[in-house]
């Protein structure tokens, strides 16, 4: 992972690809590698579908080696949909792959000539740039089957459905899981319209012949390695919760916490949370022949990404996510898991990030477009988006365009992106990331549910103002650095509660690159990611008025507990002070 | 004048008005008026169609006297389309009118409890509040027959189309003219969706029995008014060409500057311009029996709004201005005129910006929605924003929605606000008036145009960044004092250039008011209202990074000049040091 292979998409006979050295880009991995890079080479103030925006594709600085559960990529950008800087990470088999190929990052850059479509193919023997027109216009699953059909299917996938070649905000990145499906998306942000205006339908990555990823202190990094899964697996949450039901375990804990937004942020409970709950997806799963305890790419410990079935026991999706299933379930009123894991497969194959899917579906509902909870009403507008009708490119662009096209007030986004599935209300830590997250509206950015409600790392009131800026602080900085390693956020259960794991995971990397790092200096790494995207964000022209939620979140109370967004401005303009 | 009407729709039984003393507003008119209010009423973080944003009608200093010219009326919020700070003014007979009343203000504010519809009478008994739902969605022209058959011939008219009921970010603010037509429009920044948020429809002006409005110092007054009316008529382009043609005497002189912007701004002139020239179009009326030479407001001596009729005589809409042909025409390859009159009409009847609509037109045919030319397919266009139909409300939402929505790079925007009829790459005083404007790009906020073309005021070569930014600074200043008058904007040539003329203008304002201010005084004035424009704006999240242009004006040339627009960054950023 001593590379970096850029491709031009602007030569005269289409994109031209050249690997360099890291130069000033070495030691940082994941989210590090692309908020550098972005806030280095994108000018703040470029148009998102312009020339001068670049997708830097980047797996953490771990992926590729035996460490656990160290699969994530990071693909960063300026934001189609929040004009800020944008990291959108996912799973799958993408990072370990491309680490495998010996690509710290791979940078999409410049504007292509024509409307040519192109697929990307790199394995052990480089880098093959080819034009492919028949791609236009595939949706995911298709393209990966026609991937699959010429490249073999030891490939890994990373592309844009037909929404990223609209080139819509809402559009995501798919990555494909160990099945080489298309189920795991960098969904954030509007990446996949960058990819798109960039002309590049597929990125299909063969790791044949490579080996995994060497330590460099080897045996210091087989007894880390052990100990940190061993403390994965020791945790209620990484061992137990997220194994058996999957993100969805969430369902019931937040209904119950009365901070499961419901109707467009309208209430904080839905009567029929246990439709939808992961217990439910659970049981259906293992009846239909599904799966819910399995991973998202080789090398998971944790297995929270299962496999969902329909009744005759045919593969429908993955299962899907707890934020999925809240926002195409509660925040629309529908409560039919079947419809719900049909609206994932929609978007998944259309390319689009379900929680700006599901948002902008209910804002669409809130505006008197469908009723809350017509479910069938709900499917028509995804397929609509994938179609690209008007009405779909209006929903495409996400839930901040659909409130100001159908002139109303009630989005619930902040810097244009839409919130996931903890109303900031009840769950005021996440309100606090909500606000000044450099990547509009994100819970993944500062996940302040987990000190909340699960009361994992502490124990911080959801309901009271207190005590939340440093929790979200604090979390802000841990996050950024963690996006940077490849480890899956969700070890942060394991590491805020067991010191010992926390520890594990520092000397893992350690060991890995022959360094010695402490705590501090994890801490160090992620100050220093958040200020270089404060700092494009700032150039963009972000102030902190963009740093807080819509009025009505501090108006409009929440039931059942009643409570309005009450962190004062003065508070979350703290944040970054440190 | 010396009273404001407050109108709360927050009321449990509908909207409750009051009235009160100036107060702090003593001495504030039009912009001025509007822009104080907002700036000290309005937070700026509220959402634009929220029960926080407040809507503010204000005539001019000089409005229902006897000062020539002087019939403008401004009308302020936060902006829906830009998010800043608004103040669209028009002409025709509310200035007056309202300023007879007594009126200093009118100030729609809080959020109705439902959805009834209601009108406001004001005659000099009084202020009257009527629910009235049969007015919903009645387009502009039969809004006024209506009330024409309820209240009688002798009202003037301040009401939305159905775009303002739909609350769409390019509605407009109708206000009828001597006609009692709906011709004359706040155009700019979707004021027209405040309104509709509101759920007032319109209101209506009796000034029967109401005198006009007496000077301090009538003599004086009325040497004053008499040299500045002498200036009004000798002056070339006030005497003249606006007489003669109206505004569009500009098509065929921007068109030979090479700044007349083509098919979405991709060129700086048009091959079919003298088709649409004012030339053309007074020529078009003369011979239908409509009428070049005509005031859009009783008193005024430039009758620069002439009536445009079809080919059997017929009653079409007004004589079309310049940036609207503009829009219609030109920057969508549209050459017919009486099309353009017709989608005139169609805006003015729905309540819509021409400007804004124009230029959406044009970004969707650059997105390839219809080729650019398709007359007939634009006029579907139209329909289908006053239809509301979802392709309708992308298009109502603005050309930067529009853009968004279809995913492309080239929105002709600032702040969110299309720009008008003059391309900043060729006119480049009016490009640094578009970039640091508090409006968005807004040609009317510095007319750099008159100097940079037409020599008013000095000359500054239009194709060179030398001298652009005191040119533009200036002008602003000027602006925003003129636009607290009342005076027509227009009134500008004739006072840039003839000191004798500005002289009499500043004289006849303090003959009416008792004053004894001086051009300085004039200029304090400016000042003062534009740091409360961008106090404004720097409190809704604005900073230097929204006083630019969109990057495709820095790096893609304009024929036939091929020229970019190359004022630094820096320069703009000195635009408000004085």
């Amino acid at each position: 992972m001593d590379k970096i292979l850029r491709i031009n998409t602007g030569g005269e006979n289409g994109p031209v690809a050249t690997v360099s050295d890291l130069g000033e880009y070495a030691g940082m991995g994941g989210r590090g590698m692309t908020s550098m890079v972005v806030s280095k080479e994108v000018p703040a103030d470029c148009h998102p579908l312009g020339p001068e925006n670049k997708l830097v594709i980047a797996p953490g600085l771990m992926a590729g080696s035996a460490a656990s559960t160290s699969g994530r990529i990071s693909i960063g950008c300026k934001s189609p949909l929040t004009g800020g800087i944008k990291e959108a990470n996912a799973g799958g088999q993408a990072g370990q792959v491309m680490a495998r190929l010996g690509y710290a990052a791979v940078i999409i850059e410049g504007a292509p000539k024509n409307d040519d479509t192109y697929k990307i193919f790199i394995n052990k023997d480089g880098v093959s740039v080819l034009k492919d027109n028949s791609l236009k216009m595939k949706p995911n699953y298709d393209l990966v089957d026609a991937m699959k059909s010429e490249f073999g299917d030891k490939i890994t996938v990373i592309s844009v459905g037909p929404a990223g070649e609209m080139k819509m905000a809402a559009s995501s990145i798919a990555i494909t899981d160990m099945e080489v499906r298309p189920t795991r998306h960098a969904g954030r942000g509007g990446v996949g319209a960058v990819m798109g205006a960039k002309g590049i339908k597929a990125i299909i990555l063969d790791d044949t012949g490579m080996g995994m990823r060497k330590a460099k202190e080897p045996d210091k990094f087989k007894a880390a390695n052990k100990l940190f899964t061993q403390g994965l697996r020791g945790h209620a949450v990484t061992g137990e919760g997220l194994p058996a039901y999957g993100t969805n375990v969430l369902t019931n804990v937040i209904n119950e916490a009365g901070a499961f937004p419901t109707f467009n942020f309208r209430q904080g409970s839905f009567d029929d949370a246990a439709r939808i709950s992961g217990e439910t997806f659970a049981e259906l799963e293992k009846q239909r022949g599904g799966n819910p305890t399995h991973g998202c790419h080789r090398g998971c410990v944790i297995q929270c990404s299962g496999i969902f079935n329909d009744k005759d026991g045919n593969y429908v999706t993955k299962q899907p996510e707890y934020e999925t299933v809240w926002a195409h379930g509660a925040d629309c009123g529908i409560s039919d898991p079947d419809v719900i894991a049909r609206m994932d497969f929609m978007d998944d194959n259309y390319g689009l990030d379900t929680i700006e899917m599901g948002a902008t579906i209910g804002v669409a509902m809130d505006a008197g477009l469908i009723s809350f909870g017509d479910a069938e009403g709900a499917v028509r507008l995804i397929e609509e988006v994938g179609k690209g009708t008007p009405l779909g490119r209006i929903l495409g662009a996400g839930a901040a365009v659909t409130a100001k096209a159908f002139g109303i007030e009630k989005a619930p986004v902040v810097k244009g992106q839409a919130m996931p599935a903890y109303d900031p209300r009840a769950v005021k830590g996440i309100g606090v990331t909500y606000a000044t997250s450099t990547m509009g509206a994100d819970h993944t950015a500062g996940y302040a549910v987990a000190t909340n409600i699960m009361k994992v790392g502490g124990d911080v009131d959801p309901l009271k103002p207190e005590g939340q800026i440093e929790l979200s602080r604090n979390l802000q900085i841990a996050t950024a650095a963690l996006d940077s390693t490849g480890y899956c956020l969700f070890i942060a259960f394991a590491i805020l509660d067991q010191p010992e794991t926390f520890n594990a995971m520092v000397d893992s990397i350690n060991a890995m690159y022959g360094l010695n790092m402490t705590a501090d200096d994890v801490n160090a790494l992620g100050r220093k990611i958040l200020s270089m995207e404060r700092d494009f964000n700032k150039r963009a022209g972000f102030t902190s008025a963009h740093d807080r939620l819509p009025r009505f979140f501090t108006r409009e109370s929440l039931a059942p507990h009643n409570v309005i967004f009450d962190v004062s401005d003065e508070e979350l303009d703290t944040v970054f002070n440190w």
